[in-house]
């Protein structure tokens, strides 16, 4: 949570912090502690121990104000940037000398760490520059100071999470519905008259994520049949729906505030066979286990574990098998990592995966999303996203899991 | 180009170049250097004077032979580094050794460049790892290697813009279209039997973009009235559409293989008054005069000041103001730069602004978008996207500018 920044900095002897970046769009540690959009950016300072200052354009500043996270905003012209570019001739000479400014009116003396997504040639040369003016500007590796304050998630963030999530369900219940309504003629599937492919569900669903307000920067899953063997397969618009065939459907949309939510289902049209109950009834006993399983204190390992077990007892093979140095690859049975975190990226710590020791917190958010796949043949993978409690977790959004539709 | 790369790194004295990144999403160095989407990113090497080598997981090696840029493909795997995992415990340990044996390898021993849109405090430490393991990673200021490269479009990539402006113009004539067909009842505008509000137009143009399988990250702007008049205002969902208001559409969408396109319209439903009228007349004149003045040889601020003078002309003060010391702001007039360069992202060099002194080059794709703004009245901005060439430029995607529909 961001209140967690100033013990964090204080424990790492850091005195400071600079958040920078053109835009907050795809920068997630420059919309955590702005809290909002700005679409031209800005520039966050934080002295230990002090409230931050936000230095935004003259035509962010209201967008600044909305955002409502700082309180001390001011803009560039308030800094004198304008008389800075005219000295130094451009951005990239100005712009350490106005963070030296701010630095020292902020009374910051110690070690500083540059934050945002920008581009690393850019932020090398100005970590150059910064030191030449005497900043000791240091890196950090992951989990870093705010890394590690993103991954607990404050009341706020867990309703908007909540809401994305509500919009998100919304969205797979009506495809659903639609699916389950879609008519035979002459051997073939239709939804409203027009044949059933990938490329029509794909378009119902962009068509119903925009009139919720989310948008899909990565795009959906939605893979029919053998395409649902290969998790990164995001599905043939011309593959048509057919009945008894596979589907894994995996949504992962983003709201205006930052915000992503993460769910799969996986289903057939009409009638299973015997080989999709099999693997179906596997991954969800294994997803339903984790879910029951998970609670603050257990490690991501250990959640995978219990996924593990119960995809082996049906007699699927698992990734276990790799780190027990019993084989060297895998392209059947359950291949992947069971969850990760989730908040103003698609993918981050905490990890629920072999190897990883740390223990989960209250306020984590993270997919729990077994799966199995036969190559050549389909693929099953069943996901929600979760908050983690001190007791159990909190399911932030439920959609049914029923194989036939 | 990307062909300019070599001579470039020769010029600055640098022997090789990473880029990398955890995905292609708004990485526009990666996406570039890589030719397309890597869900899960990758690392791009390449030693002055040898074909470029990319490092992907095994999971993305079906995208990167798909992305097609890189003919030297290799995996993770192949450069051992699972065993480079179990041997540093984490990734951000493991990460520089495996750099550092690629390097090697590749036969780089001079000064190196990290590029990449990535969290600066990891990549400072990146950094310092690989310069305690005696490699010399310096930073660029801007416009770096890859943004010069980037400046200068090659055929393929014109041929995408264009195709991206085609979609982006389908959707703009559909709207109009709407909007011209909108029924008056009990004096409220109606398209469909829905009352006509900015609310349904944005998810009429999100529907749109979804078909044509565009996405707008940065959302769509339609404003009404006074809301007009601020440049960055995305409009009110609530607001009514209403006969003789202004109305500024800019809508900025992005297609899959990451490159953007840019254009604004404004018009009145039914008849404009004389002020609309004078503010439309001034904004497109300024705008074709400006196209019509591009080419490859003039600045970015003499196309800026061809269009100052035609508003300035019509009566309207301009930012020109600003820069002849004569005023300290402005909200009135035209309160903004001409343009900018489009590409893998909606805002870059080369910039179309005063004080900005480098010619522009063929085959550089920018935006003209001059407007006049009243605040309290509302506001007028024309925008086409144009590839500039060494007579002129191609408009790449032509849309009616009318003010009355």
């Amino acid at each position: 949570m961001i209140d967690d920044i100033d013990a964090a900095m204080r424990s790492k002897g850091i005195d400071g912090i600079i958040v920078f970046g053109n835009t907050t769009l795809a920068d997630p540690d420059l919309t955590y502690v702005v809290g909002g959009v700005l679409p031209r950016g800005g520039t966050y300072f934080k002295k230990l121990g002090r409230p931050p200052l936000l230095v935004v354009s003259n035509l962010d500043y209201g967008s600044a104000k909305r955002a409502g996270k700082v309180k001390r905003i001011q803009t560039l012209t308030q800094w004198g940037y304008e008389r800075l570019l005219r000295r130094f001739e451009n951005r990239g000479s100005a712009f350490p000398h106005l963070i030296l400014q701010i630095l020292r009116t902020e009374g910051v003396r110690g070690k500083v760490v540059l934050f945002g997504r920008n581009d690393l040639a850019n932020g090398l040369h100005l970590a150059e520059k910064l030191e030449r003016l005497g900043v000791r500007v240091i890196g950090q590796q992951s989990p870093t100071i705010l890394e590690a304050a993103r991954d607990r998630k404050d009341l706020n963030e867990l309703e908007e999470i909540r809401g994305v999530g509500a919009k998100t369900a919304k969205v797979v219940n009506e495809v659903l519905h639609a699916l389950r309504n879609a008519k035979e003629k002459r051997g073939h599937l239709q939804i409203d008259r027009k044949r059933a492919t990938v490329g029509l569900i794909k378009f119902m669903i962009a068509s119903k994520l925009a009139r919720e307000k989310l948008i899909a920067p990565e795009g959906t899953i939605f893979a029919i049949g053998a395409s649902g063997a290969d998790p990164h397969n995001a599905g043939v618009d011309a593959a048509e729906i057919r009945k008894g065939k596979l589907i894994v459907f995996d949504i992962f949309p983003q709201a205006m505030s930052g915000y992503w939510f993460d769910m799969t289902r996986s289903f057939v049209v009409g009638r299973a066979d015997a080989r999709a109950r099999k693997m179906f009834d596997a991954v969800k006993g294994a997803q339903m286990a984790s879910v029951d399983f998970l609670t603050a204190g257990v490690t991501g390992e250990s959640a995978m574990e219990v996924s593990c077990e119960v995809i082996e007892r049906a007699g699927y093979r698992t990734v276990r098998e790799i780190f027990q140095g019993k084989a060297k690859s895998l392209s059947t049975g359950f291949i992947h990592s069971l969850g990760h975190g989730v908040g103003l990226t698609i993918g981050e710590s905490p990890y629920l995966s072999l190897g990883i020791k740390d223990s989960l917190q209250s306020r984590e958010v993270v997919t729990v999303e077994p799966g199995v796949y036969l190559p050549g043949y389909g693929g099953v993978r069943i996901e929600d996203t979760v908050a983690v409690k001190s007791k159990g977790v909190e399911i932030l959004a439920k959609v049914e899991k029923e194989l036939e539709l």
